[in-house]
């Protein structure tokens, strides 16, 4: 993973070199922090372990009890899900995969109907085993194995905390179980089996995404301008200092665009508190540069926009054609029309003053996504060290948890009172 | 269509019904002058009679060539794709609907890897003919139909301007083909045949969809104490002059997730010029707020939450369970978690001064999507007026698609140039 920050110099919110040079002093004081923290095995700064900690063999053994599927289910939701959808939806396999992350009955019943489900693995992830969303879901899913004939406990793969419902679920019926980890906040988790069973699951190699994160954990060191992750936490941090309050995402292949919505998930949760924080704005290019760049070069002066491509990737021709005005393209890989357009976008904003930032990858596969995803959570954790944010917490989250749990009638939860402060102002369509 | 802005008086930023009443005003003169636009079939302000000016007659003369196919491939870019996909998204049908909005190679040779070519309509949307990606594309899907024995001309619908490219080919080859209407922009062209023309392929009836459009127009006043859509509008203006740069636009169920990317794209495109727009960042619940529900409650106060749901809906029970704390959620409907997560949601934001908005529709169908459709536009055209921006334009937009020409080499644009003012600096892994 590269990283080029040339275009963040001298913008509007921007930065200049001497800025950068003066972060780096900073810098090198949070590296020193982040690594006591890793070698310590310390709540959350574990996660920067898992290249090495993670255990690829367990899942594999856990996976492989089930041959090769036609479908993979994940049940989760968060942290528990987007990893695993991250991965799957970047890489090919013929082994379909799908994700319950919501509690919406017609879509969960959709998606029922459409499963086969008697090759289906339903692979259900929670930590404490209580996630409302998630064992509601599970619930009804086992029920609808049931009704087809299919004996679920033929069909589950459960991960989970070392004690708890889904613990018990998978003692009792010597269900294949794998373990969260210790210290790995759900969103910094996707380099453990939370994030990787799915991908044994498809037939993807495990080994290659956590070498990829082993390159990115090599790479840190006490200064931006020699580790990409840094450079990219760190000039997100100061740009939002200076008021680039949102950071428009924007991949250049379909295949990452869930890893877009797991970037949004990591940075928003993970810096998003104490009144600071950065909002992460997903979108796609080219389709979002014919929308939201109209907003991003010309709207409000509160904005990064980081660009995200493969260079290289496999292509289609464009056939020759004697349409008028379009011979221009008749003959051209079709892959050049995206990069164009990546180049237009890039020269776009960086001719309006809008700062920019290039990550680049060789291509899309295994080996580069371990490098992706964990650039992104060591940038994440530095971006939080330099704003002093406790990176790895979700008060915010608990609270709506708590409220949701105690409208269902889960307990005695305080935060389920706010509903009754509901102020009404409607205007309605007679 | 109802909006509820009880949730953002007294917030941080907020309003006082006292600035609401002041704002009135202003509403009844941006609605004299939209009204004027609407008499007048004025640019952009034509869109708002849609309802009552497309012709379902048209679109279906056009679509009925093509007997239920099995699937349809949409093939443009932008306004000329996600109208047509919110409703595709929205609403259940046997007719299979895919969108080919970007130009990524791999993605293009998946999906017609996966098509059943023979009994697919291929429905090409292009107003000028010449968008590069749209064409592009289009030139590959019909050389894939060809490879595949696959008479194009007897698949093909096309929708597009009175003259050009793709209305000659229609011309030579007997094709059906639409018009796109005059003086509505691609964002505001889903009540037309741009957006219709798919739904009527999937056996959607498309009046209920432009009745629901019609209520909006009729719904239209002088104060935004009655119209619901102005209400929005107004409220969404006032919130981002005071400081809500941000607006988490975030349906409460999967059905709508395509409604929120096309409703980014409307807010953006329009109201993002001159230095002002607010920012749309596309959610979900009940699964975003598990992660960004974090940002929006306890980052900076630069947003406000645009929570949408339908008030009814088909459900699922979720089984009884012995599992241990579980008994609260066995034999409820799966639905009774999505409400909880959902008032949870909004009395989170609502406790920490966040403000939030909440629009609701009866149910998710072809006369609420109308509804939807049409208040969002309408709600957009006035704080294009209130914010005394260039609504129907997308300049910035304009620019990049030059630059991007250029570069291909499909003329002589200067914006092309701009490439050359790159600034380096970079991180590379080592």
């Amino acid at each position: 993973m590269d990283v080029d920050i040339g275009n963040a110099l001298g913008t509007t919110p921007g930065l200049t070199t001497g800025t950068l040079e003066r972060l780096d002093d900073r810098v090198a004081d949070a590296h020193e922090r982040i690594s006591h923290g890793m070698d310590a095995d310390e709540f959350g700064y574990a996660s920067l372990t898992l290249p090495e900690t993670a255990d690829p063999d367990a899942i594999r053994m856990a996976t492989d009890r089930f041959d090769r599927p036609e479908a993979v289910l994940t049940v989760g939701i968060g942290g528990s899900a987007l990893g695993a959808a991250t991965l799957s939806n970047a890489l090919e396999s013929d082994v379909d995969a799908y994700v319950l992350d919501n509690v919406d009955p017609d879509h969960v019943r959709g998606l029922l109907d459409d499963l086969p489900l008697g090759d289906t693995v339903l692979n259900v992830v929670s930590r404490s085993g209580t996630t409302a969303e998630t064992l509601a879901n599970f619930l009804v899913v086992r029920e609808a194995m049931d009704r087809a004939g299919v004996d679920w406990t033929e069909r589950t793969l459960v991960t989970t905390g070392e004690a708890g419902n889904l613990r018990r679920l998978a003692d009792t019926h010597d269900l294949p179980a794998l373990d969260v980890p210790e210290g790995v906040p759900g969103r910094f988790s996707v380099l453990s089996t939370v994030g990787l069973a799915v991908a044994g699951l498809q037939g993807h190699d495990i080994e290659p995404v956590l070498e990829g994160g082993r390159d990115g954990m090599d790479a840190l060191s006490g200064s931006l301008f020699e580790s990409p992750a840094y450079a990219y936490g760190a000039t997100t941090y100061a740009l939002a200092e200076r008021g680039a309050l949102t950071n428009a995402f924007m991949p250049y292949t379909e295949s990452l665009e869930t890893f877009a919505e797991w970037f949004a998930q990591l940075w928003a949760e993970s810096l998003g508190k104490d009144g600071v924080g950065q909002t992460p704005a997903r979108a796609l290019g080219a389709t979002d540069q014919h929308s939201q760049l109209q907003l991003y070069r010309a709207g409000p002066a509160d904005k990064l926009v980081t660009l995200v491509r493969p260079t290289e990737r496999a292509d289609t021709g464009i056939p020759e054609t004697d349409l008028e005005g379009l011979s221009y393209l008749g003959g051209s890989p079709l892959g050049d029309v995206l990069d164009a357009e990546f180049a237009a976008t890039e020269a776009s904003l960086a001719a309006a003053d809008v700062p920019n930032v290039r990550i680049e990858v060789d291509r899309v596969d295994e080996r580069a996504l371990g490098e992706l995803l964990y650039g992104m959570e060591a940038a994440c954790v530095l971006y939080g060290e330099l704003a002093s944010v406790s990176t790895f917490t979700q008060p915010a989250v608990e609270w709506g948890k708590k409220a949701a749990r105690g409208l269902l009638g889960g307990g005695n939860f305080p935060e389920a009172d706010a509903v009754d402060d509901k102020r009404e102002l409607r205007v309605e369509q007679s």
